[in-house]
Parts: structure tokens; sequence; C-alpha cells
């Protein structure tokens, strides 16, 4: 398979975009990633289009990507709308990654978009909602409603519920603590103040996150991500024709996708078992990692990812954020882009933004939030829930 | 890149399955494809599944492939959903092809599918005609409500009016008469009633054609595809393991995609575009064809894909069903299933169900349908419609 390089990213502003349509907010995604490619649409040969609950939210169940792109000018060429619920975007990412690496296609477009916000909340809920097997979410329900759970936020969905759980147990099991995952969530808003492309700016201390309104114990509003909407693209081409292109290009390394499957308690999830295969693809160990973005859904999916990616041990994923090792200036700063807590969520846009991040940063493009000589990067994107873990997982690594 | 080949196929009856999930059909649809290839479910090491409009039938929105995966014991592996309005199925082949081809995978499962029928017909019509830009959707219903236009039948949508329009447009431009619309029709429920897949098994004659309800002028119902559940599955591997597996792998030579774009009048149109640029990978052209699978979303549709596969020229369709070249037994068999106009039109199974066919035809599997010496096979599939033409359209090429 050919060696594949990232040559340009764009995103909007991740937040509360009403007044746009998802062609707007692609376009903005689009037309940012080419002007930091340096190249013209037209050298665009093919394009993967992630994107998770459109049908629901605007009725655009069909041709997602043809309608925003050929909007924007972009047609003829070969368009694969693909979806993986929160992973939607890694997914077509690893397509627009396949389509070179096979040698199909020498200049690939990957798109993430979304937009959430809906004046029904009740449409969105039920839209984020879906990334569960639906016939089988009234029993999910039954099960979750006899365990403690308060009231409904903003972000409260079934997802928060299937999150506490998870908290809960891994609290019992490590004795982890509200307060470490409430200084997951303080890092990533703090971080998210210093990223013009994020939903929140506000940097926010540990006590503010813990007496934020609850969403489902011992889940508060700030360690939950918001309902957001946004788009996010990138180039990717040969390593070959990157390096005419630009002095930076930044190589993919690994692309691995995967989904859950039935397995022993406490064996490795699909998040450890894809990011084992992406570090053996790649030759690159976890402790070999500079810069990071994960799929914070909420706090605690930060401290799990901590441990499935093998940053730290098991049961340690506290230990690492109390010893600040994963803030900026850290050892392997998580999340400098402050993460879908911070910077937003909006779905299907999510695992493009997290691969722009880590663009930005090996190119040392990350303004404020600048990791110092990051070299390596790794993105990790989960998407769905069956039966307890993630439906779909996407592990990226990058170099320059 | 690796040459790839087909090596089982399955498929439900297309039809009304009120009675049954999709999770239901699509076990039926990929364990018959593992039968076929004789292998088990282990060996997948990958899937890409086709569907359309299954957020807006059934709620399920996202990661619908592990949700019908994961029921039959398929899990672990990547899972791609794709889609591509009525295209979605033959986009979930390529990428299954992509990852073989590529060399990133061996044995890989391709799974189209869908659900239609609905207790309320609204949500049904509202699904199918989302694969046209929604936001353009009441502009559209005005432009064609000014022309011409009766009734409402079963396969009503906005795209029969679509259809309608170029059908007029072929009729005005080349004297192609409703009769040999009509034809067309007859010859693929002709052909339906020697498949027991197909949604409709009865044969029909041209008088029958011609007297059945009118959805939209020149269109009767038996010119229409009908509404239909059902799913249908290939597996693809290496050509070399193939050979290890069967003495008939069916070798895929050509698996191209496209969307459509601006172009002049009386140009190419993406249909066109992909089939030559099928021919030329395949290096094989229109003429050495034996047995053709077409997207006879309408009579009409599949008179317009004679000329744009080059099987005929521009404006000479009528004559080719007149002479009765791609009738069963005629030089080039074009829907010996029975199309989707007698087969059934599922959407995001169809693309599956016609590669299926022309597998079947190829080892000289189809029954009463067969083909005979069948060596070199193409399925056409089209999807969606923007500014005037198929948002999508894949050609695939085979040989055995």
């Amino acid at each position: 398979m050919r060696q594949v390089a990232v040559i340009g990213a764009g995103m909007t502003r991740f937040g509360k975009h009403v007044g746009r349509s998802m062609k707007d907010l692609a376009r903005e995604a689009v037309e940012g990633a080419l002007r930091s490619a340096g190249i013209e649409k037209d050298a665009i040969e093919a394009a993967a289009v992630g994107n998770a609950v459109a049908g629901l939210i605007t009725g655009q169940e069909c041709v997602r990507g043809q309608v925003v792109l050929r909007e924007m000018g972009i047609g003829g060429i070969p368009v694969i709308n693909t979806e993986n619920a929160c992973a939607s975007a890694s997914t077509a990412f690893h397509l627009a990654w396949l389509y070179v690496a096979s040698g199909m296609y020498d200049v690939v477009l990957a798109v993430g978009m979304e937009k959430l916000f809906h004046p029904d909340k009740k449409r969105t809920f039920a839209a984020i909602g879906s990334g569960i097997d639906v016939e089988l979410a009234d029993e999910f329900a039954r099960q979750m409603s006899g365990e403690q759970s308060a009231g409904a936020g903003e972000a409260r969905s079934v997802f928060m519920d299937y999150y506490a759980n998870i908290t809960r147990q891994h609290m019992a099991r490590y004795g982890t603590t509200r307060e470490q995952f409430a200084r997951i969530a303080a890092k990533n808003h703090t971080n998210g103040s210093l990223n013009p492309h994020a939903q929140y700016q506000t940097p926010r201390t540990v006590a503010e996150v813990l007496t934020a309104p609850m969403i489902a114990e011992p889940l508060t509003r700030m360690m939950c991500s918001p309902i957001g909407d946004g788009a996010a693209a990138v180039l990717v081409t040969t390593t070959e024709k990157a390096r005419q292109l630009t002095t930076k290009p930044v190589l993919v390394r690994a692309s691995v996708l995967g989904s859950s499957e039935d397995h022993a308690p406490h064996t490795p999830n699909v998040v450890a078992k894809v990011a084992r295969k992406a570090y053996a693809l790649a030759g690159i160990g976890p402790q070999e990692l500079q810069v990071v973005e994960v799929h914070d859904a909420t706090a605690p999916a930060e401290l799990l990812a901590y441990e499935d990616l093998d940053l730290c041990r098991a049961g340690e994923g506290g230990r690492l954020i109390d010893d600040g090792v994963t803030a900026l200036g850290g050892r392997v700063p998580v999340n400098p882009s402050g993460g879908l807590l911070a910077k937003g969520h909006p779905v299907g846009a999510t695992g493009v933004a997290q691969i722009a991040e880590i663009f930005w940063q090996l190119r040392g493009e990350a303004g404020k939030r600048q990791v110092s000589s990051a070299r390596v990067g790794l993105t990790e994107n989960g998407g769905g829930v069956i039966r307890g873990e993630n439906a779909a997982a996407a592990v990226h690594i990058f170099t320059v």
C-alpha cells in the first residue's frame, strides 16, 4: 500500500450555527482545507463524507455529500457517504486514506459535518440516541432507570447514562474520584479557551466543573460534551506528491477501524484492540506519542482512553491526570484542542476535526495551544454503543 | 492493486416483508453468501454495509451495519456504513472491493439492505424522496406540477416525475414510443417470472403494461419499480485466494463510482462517464458484454442505460428492445433477474442484488433465467438525483 500524507485541514468554529446550512458549514471547512493545502478544488479526485444524523435532523437522508459538494462546485468525482455514529468522520478519513493508499486516486477529500441543533430538542435527542440498537433502546432505558440518574440537562441522552454507568464502575474498581474526572474537564475547557475553533472558550476550574448542574451522577454538565453544529475537512495525497506541495506533509502512519465484539470482562475493548493494531502497523508505541486527541464525549471517556491507548496501565488514569502528564506542557498533552468537552462535538464532524488538530499541532500551526516540538500524534474516535461498548472505533497515528 | 473476485452471493426474495426485521433479512442474505462461498463467518475480516433510508423508516439512523451484523455474531471487524441513495449497495461493494484490492484485508463482506414498507405510507415516500436535495425539493415539485402528471400510485414519488420528464424528452427527440418502454417492462416482468427472488413473478404482455394504472404520463405502474423490502450480500477476496476456494471465481474487472457534475446538454452524463472509465480499466468493451443488469427504476431508465452504456448509439435504445437484443436469448440480455421493475427495488439492497445476479449468471447458477455460456457481465446502479441526473452512479464489470 502507498504511504499517505495529510496536506491541508480546515474547520468551522464548532457551536450553535442555527442560521447556517450544512452546505455553508461544509463549504467553510473544505475551502479552509484547500487554502491550507495550496491546491484548487479541481485537483480533488474523490471525496468521502461523514455525517451521522442529517436524515433525522433535516430530512436529507440520502446523498448528503453530493448535496453539499455540488453546491460548492465539486462534482463528477466518486462521493462516498459514510456513517459510524460519532466516528463517522474518522471513517470518512479512513476511506479517503484507503483510496490513496490503494493506488486508485491521488488527491482525496475527507469531510465531516453535522447540524445537531433543531428547534425541536426532542429531534436532536432522538438523533443522538440512534447510535445504539434502537430496537433494544427501550430495554436499555429500563435497565438504566433502576439506577441513580438525575435531571435532564442540555447534553442529556441515553449516552450520558451509558457513560455514567461505566464511570461508576471505574470508580468502584480503581478508586477513581469525581475530582479526577473534573480535572480532565477543567483541563479541556482551559485548552479550549486557547482554540478559536472551540465552542466553549472559557477556562474552568475543578470547583466550577464539580458544581455545574448534574446530568447523570457523577457527571456534571461540564463533564459532558455539548450539542453542536460544525464541519471539518482534510485533504490527503501520496507522501511523494505531498512533498512536492509542501515542506511539512503530515504522514499517516496507521489508519485502523474496528467494531465491538463479545469479550470477557476486563479484557481489551474495541478501542484497545484497534489502538494496538495501529501501534503495530505504525511501528510506533504509546510511549512515543507527543500529542493526542481522544474521544472525550464525557470526561471519564478521556480517562478510560488513557488506559485503552496504553498511555498508562489499567486503573492508573486518575494518576495520569493528577500528575499533569496530559496537560499542555505535560509529557503527552491530550486534547489540546479542548476536546469534545470544550471544542464541541457535532458528531459527524468530530473525527476529522481531531485529525485537523493533530495536523496543525505537528506542523506547528496550533497557535496558543501549540504543543512544542510535537512530531508524533494520535487520534482516537469512538462511535455508537452496542452491548456496552463502542460500536465503532478508529485510531490514526501521524508523524512529521 | 490486487485483483479481486466474488466468491459467494445470497439474497432474500424482494417484496413486502412487514413481519421481518432488517436484522432478519440481512441474516438470510449473509448466511446465503457464506454458504455459497463455502466459508464460515469467522473468515470475514471487514464489512461494508449499504442502506439508504433506515434512519427515516425505523429510526436506526446510526451504526446500521453493526446492529445487524452483531445480531448474527459478526463483530470485532471494521464495519463501514455507506449510503448513496439507490446506489448504496454498489457503493458498499466498491468499498469491499477496495479493501481487498488495496491489500488491507483478504475476505470482505458487502451487504445491501432495506425496509421501505411502513404502516405510514407518507414515511416511505418521504424516505425515497430524500435522494434529492431536500432544500430544493419544494422548488422541484413546483416546476413539475406545471406539467402533465396524473394520479398517485403505489410507486409514485418525486422520482417518477423526474423519470417521466426525461422520458418525454427522449420521445420528443428520438421518436421513442410508449410501446417500446412497455416492451422493456414486459420483458423484465417475464424475466422476473423465472426468478424465485423476484417480488413480481407474473409474466406481462405489452398490452398489460400499457393498460396498467398511469403513475406519471407516460409511465404506467408496470413501468415503475415497486416499493420493497429485502437484503443481498456478496463476499469478495483476492483472485488468488478465490482460486483455492472455488473452481468458479467471478473476477471483478472494474469497480468505478462517480457523481454528477455540470455538463453541456447531450454530452455524456454520469452513467456514461463512469461506464467508459470502467470499460477502459477492464480492457473490455460494450460489444463483449454477454449479460447486463441495469438500474431500471423505470422502464425508460433501462432504455437510457442501453445508450449510456454504449450497447447502442444515442436514440437507438428503442430499436434495441424492438429487435429483441436485450431479451433472454438475445445477443446481450439485460436484466435477466427481472430488474428493479420485477425483481423489486429495496433501494439500499439493489446494487448488491445486481452483482449477485451477475455472479450467478457467470457461474451458470441462474436457473430458469440462465443466459447460456455468459462469461462477461456488467452492473449499472444509479442513486439520487441532483440537477437532473443521478447523484451517484456505479458500474462494475465481471468475468469468469
